[in-house]
C-alpha cells in the first residue's frame, strides 16, 4: 500500500479532478489486453502536462512507489498491467495532434493520441503513417512507441520504430530529456533514441513524439485467395519474393481460424480450405494493377480456386473483415483466449506452422493459427478455459515450445506484443544472459530506485528493496 | 607505450604474420580520412576470427592497452585514428559475403566486406542494398554499421540502421553475443542492437552482420539543374515534397563548388549560377518517367535555364560526377580540406545555406557547399592551410557557429559522419550534459576499462587510471 500521504501529495500534483481511485477505477484499470493478468493500483491519475508527469516521477521516487503508464491498455504482453503499489498514469487525455509539416513530411503529436486518428489526419492531407497495429483504432501513438508496435503492412513499410524522429521523454529520475532531432539523418552521440522505442514504459515515459510520413499511396488492392495446403502457402510466399514483389499486406488465417470466422461473421468463406491467403498492394494504380496479374498468377499456378480482389474501400474493407475479425471469432470458442506473436524468418514460415499444429495436437489443446505471412509474425492464439488448471498448464507447454521453436529457426519470442509479464521468463532462453543483465544494468543507469513499469520484460531485485533504502540509491 | 610482454601475447594470438609493427606499418594506420588527426598506434593486427578478436580484447582487459577497429580508414570524424597506447584491428581481410537469400531478403557477411562489392553482388540478382555512402566504393559494411552511415540515398531509403537486421558482435570483455534477429519484426527484451549500431567502435566489435534487401528498382532516370538563387532551390524542394515525389537521390552543389568541379573535371557545368540540382528517380518505368516530367515542369517554373536529364548508365554516371567530384575538387585548392555533416530539417536548409554563407564571409575563410538537399545533411567544406594557425582558429568558429546553427534549427551536429574525435567537443552543446552522462555511463557498463576505442564521441575519466587499476576494475 501506498501511504496515504504520498496519495495525498500526488493528488495535489495532478489536481481533484484527475485523481481516481474509487474501487472501480482500480478495477477497471487492473489489467489491459492481455488475459490472466490483474493487478489493482493504489490509484490513477490523468498528468495534464510533462511538468506533471516529472513532479510524479520525482514523488515516486521519494516515496518508493511504482508508476505504470498507459495509453488505452489494448497491449498484449501486460505492459500496462499494473504492479503491487503502483500508481497508473492515463495518457489518452494528451491527445493533441501539434503540427503536421507537409514539407518535412513530419507529424508531432502528444503520446495520448489515437493511432488511427493521426492517420486519417495524415491522410486528409495526401500523406501516409504506416504503421498499422491491429489495435490502431483504439491504441495510442505513445503506446505504439512503447511497445514499438509493428501491425499488418511491417513487410512493406516497417514497424512504428521506423517513424520516429524525435522524442520528449521523462526519464524516472523525472528530468526531461529531448532525444533524436527533426532530422532525418542524426548520428549525434549513442544512439539513445532508439533504446528507449520499444522500452515498454521502463526507462522513459513519452510526452511528445516526432514522426516521419510518407506521401499517400495512389492506389491499392485487396485480393483473397485460398489454399490447400501450408506448404503451398510457403510457395506462395517464396514466390512473390522472387518475383520482387513486396505487397503492403500479407496475411493468412488457418483452418480453424477460417471456421471460426465464417461461424461469427458469416462471410461466405471457404472452410475446406488449409488457409486463406489476404494481399495488398499499394503505389501507382499502373504498378499495383501488373502487380495483382502477376500475384493472381503465381496463386493460379499454385492451384488457388477462387480469387477474390476488390478495389473499391468498401470491397477492400470487406475483404479485410476476414483478417481483422480473426481474433474476435476465436475469442467466442472458449473463455479464455491467449494470443501470442512468436516471429521467424519468411521462409521458415511453412514448417514453423506445420511445428504448431503437432505441438498443439500433442499438448490437446485448441489452437487457431493467423497472422503476417510477409514479415514471418506468426499469432497462434490458444483457447482455454483459465479455471481449468491443467488446460492452462498444456497451453503453456504449448507456448514453450512453440517459442523454442521460433528462436530455433533465428525468429523472436516476440514480433510485436512486446515481452511485458506475459514473455519475460522466456526472455533469457531466446536472448542469453549476458543480454538481460545489459538490459537490467541499463534499466538501473536510468531507473536506480525501479519506479518505473518496474518488474516488466525481467525483475530486478532492487524492486524488493525497502523505500528507506530506495531514498539512499535516489540519485542526485 | 605498451608492454613488449603484451605485444608478444598479442603477436602469439594473430600469428606472426597477422602482426604488422614497422614504422612504415605504424605510420600508415596513424591516421584516416579526417584532417589534422594523427596517432601512431604501437602495433597493427589482422583478426581472422570471432575467436581471435576475443582473445585480443581479453588481454587488452588484462594488460590494459586499448583496441581501435578499423575497417578502410574511410571515416571522416576520426572513429578510428589510434589513441596512445592502441592496437589496431583491421578487418578488411575479413571480407565473406556469407549468404544471400532471395526469400527472406537477407545477406550476411562478414564486417570486412565493402560495401560496393556487396551491392554489386546483390544487384546480380535483381536485389538491392540501398545504403549508399560517398565512401562505399572502399568503406566496408562494418564500418558503416559502426557509424551507421547515411549516404546519397537517405531521402527516400533511409540510413544503414535502417537495414541492419543482426549482428554478431564480441563486446569489449572478449565475450561474443549475438544481437536482433533474422525476423524483420522482433522486439523482445530492450532494443540493444540499435544502441551498438552508430556506437562508433566504442561499445563492440561487430563480426558478422545480417543486412535486409529489397527488390531492385526497375528504372532510374538523373536529372541536373541549375539554379539562380538557393532560396530557389529551397521552393523546389519543398514544390517536390509537396507533389508528393520522393526521389532517391536530391543532392546540390553551391557556386564555390560547381567552380571547383569545373576547374577540376572540366564536365561544362554552368558556372555562373547560385547552385546544381541533381535528381535521381527510381522504380517503375512509367512511375518514373511521369515523376521525372513533374519535376522538370517545377523546375523549369522555377526559372531552371536548362535541364540535363540522363536514362542510360553512362550518362548517369557522367551527370553524378559532379556531385561525386565535389570533395576532391574542394580539396585541390588549399592544402587542407575540413568536410563536415551538420543536418537540419528539410524545410531550414535555404536559410541554413545563407547562413553558412554569412558566417564564411564574417571568418573569411573558403568555404564549399555541397550535401543531400532531400535529407536536410550538408556537407560545408572548409579550404585551409593547416599550417595557418590564424586560418585553423577561423575555420573552427565558423563549424561551431554552423553546428549551434544546425541545432538550432532542430538539426543535428552531424549527420552521417559521426561525433569520433573530430566533433566530441560540440556533443554536449547538442544533446545536453543529462544525454552524454548517459553516453558514458551505458559505455562504462560495456567497457569498464574503457580498452575499447576509448576517448571517441565523449571522455571517460577512467581512460586515465593506471593499468592496475584497471585490473582491479576487470569484469568477472
Amino acid at each position: 500500500m501506498i501511504s496515504a500521504s504520498a496519495l495525498k501529495a500526488l493528488r495535489e500534483i495532478v489536481g481533484r479532478e484527475n485523481y481516481l481511485d474509487s474501487e472501480a477505477d482500480k478495477l477497471l484499470y487492473s489489467y489491459d489486453g492481455t488475459p490472466m493478468l490483474r493487478q489493482k493500483p493504489d490509484a490513477v491519475v490523468i498528468p495534464r502536462s510533462a511538468d506533471v508527469v516529472s513532479k510524479i516521477l520525482r514523488l515516486a521516487n521519494d516515496e518508493g512507489f511504482a508508476v505504470v503508464p498507459r495509453g488505452s491498455g489494448s497491449g498484449l504482453s501486460g505492459g500496462s498491467v499494473p504492479v503491487p503499489n503502483s500508481v497508473v498514469l492515463l495518457f489518452p487525455p494528451m491527445n493533441k495532434i501539434l503540427s503536421i509539416d507537409e514539407v518535412n513530411l513530419t507529424a508531432k503529436v502528444e503520446a495520448g493520441v489515437i493511432t488511427a486518428r493521426l492517420q486519417s489526419e495524415v491522410e486528409k492531407r495526401g500523406l501516409f503513417y504506416p504503421p498499422d497495429p491491429g489495435s490502431a483504432n483504439i491504441s495510442t501513438v505513445g503506446g505504439n512507441v512503447a511497445e514499438n508496435a509493428g501491425g499488418l503492412r511491417g513487410l512493406k513499410y516497417g514497424v512504428t520504430k521506423n517513424y520516429v524522429l524525435a522524442l520528449d521523454v521523462i526519464l524516472p529520475s523525472g528530468e526531461p530529456i529531448a532525444l533524436g532531432s527533426e532530422s532525418v539523418k542524426d548520428v549525434q552521440g549513442l544512439n539513445l533514441r532508439d533504446i528507449f522505442i520499444g522500452s515498454e514504459g521502463a526507462l522513459g515515459i513519452f510526452t511528445t513524439i516526432t514522426l516521419r510520413l510518407l506521401p499517400k499511396p495512389e492506389h491499392s488492392v485487396v485480393m483473397m485467395m485460398p489454399f490447400d495446403s501450408i506448404a503451398t502457402v510457403g510457395e506462395f510466399v517464396a514466390e512473390t519474393m522472387l518475383a520482387r514483389i513486396t505487397p503492403a499486406m500479407l496475411e493468412f488465417l488457418d483452418r480453424n481460424t477460417i471456421r471460426a470466422v465464417e461461424d461469427y461473421a458469416k462471410l461466405g468463406l471457404p472452410t475446406n480450405v488449409a488457409a486463406l491467403v489476404l494481399v495488398e498492394l499499394d503505389g501507382y494504380k499502373s504498378v499495383v494493377e501488373a502487380e495483382a496479374q502477376k500475384i493472381a498468377a503465381i496463386a493460379r499456378k499454385l492451384g488457388a480456386s477462387s480469387i477474390a480482389s476488390a478495389e473499391t474501400l468498401d470491397d477492400a474493407t470487406r475483404l479485410k473483415l476476414a483478417r481483422k475479425s480473426a481474433f474476435s471469432a476465436l475469442a467466442r470458442l472458449k473463455p479464455t483466449t491467449i494470443l501470442e506473436d512468436a516471429s521467424v524468418p519468411r521462409s521458415k514460415l511453412p514448417e514453423m506452422l506445420l511445428k504448431l499444429e503437432e505441438f498443439a495436437k500433442q499438448e490437446s489443446v485448441l489452437v487457431g493459427n493467423f497472422g503476417h505471412l510477409g514479415d514471418g509474425n506468426l499469432h497462434p492464439t490458444c483457447l482455454i478455459n483459465e479455471r481449468d488448471s491443467d488446460e492452462v498448464r498444456r497451453s503453456e507447454r504449448f507456448f514453450e515450445r512453440a517459442f523454442e521453436t521460433a528462436v530455433k529457426f533465428g525468429g523472436a519470442i516476440t514480433g510485436e506484443h512486446g515481452t511485458g509479464l506475459a514473455k519475460k521468463k522466456y526472455l533469457e532462453m531466446a536472448t542469453g544472459k549476458t543480454q538481460v543483465d545489459l538490459m537490467r544494468k541499463f534499466k538501473q543507469i536510468l531507473d536506480p530506485n525501479n519506479v518505473l513499469n518496474p518488474s516488466k520484460m525481467f525483475d530486478i531485485e532492487s524492486l524488493f528493496r525497502s523505500k528507506c533504502e530506495r531514498k539512499i540509491a535516489r540519485p542526485t
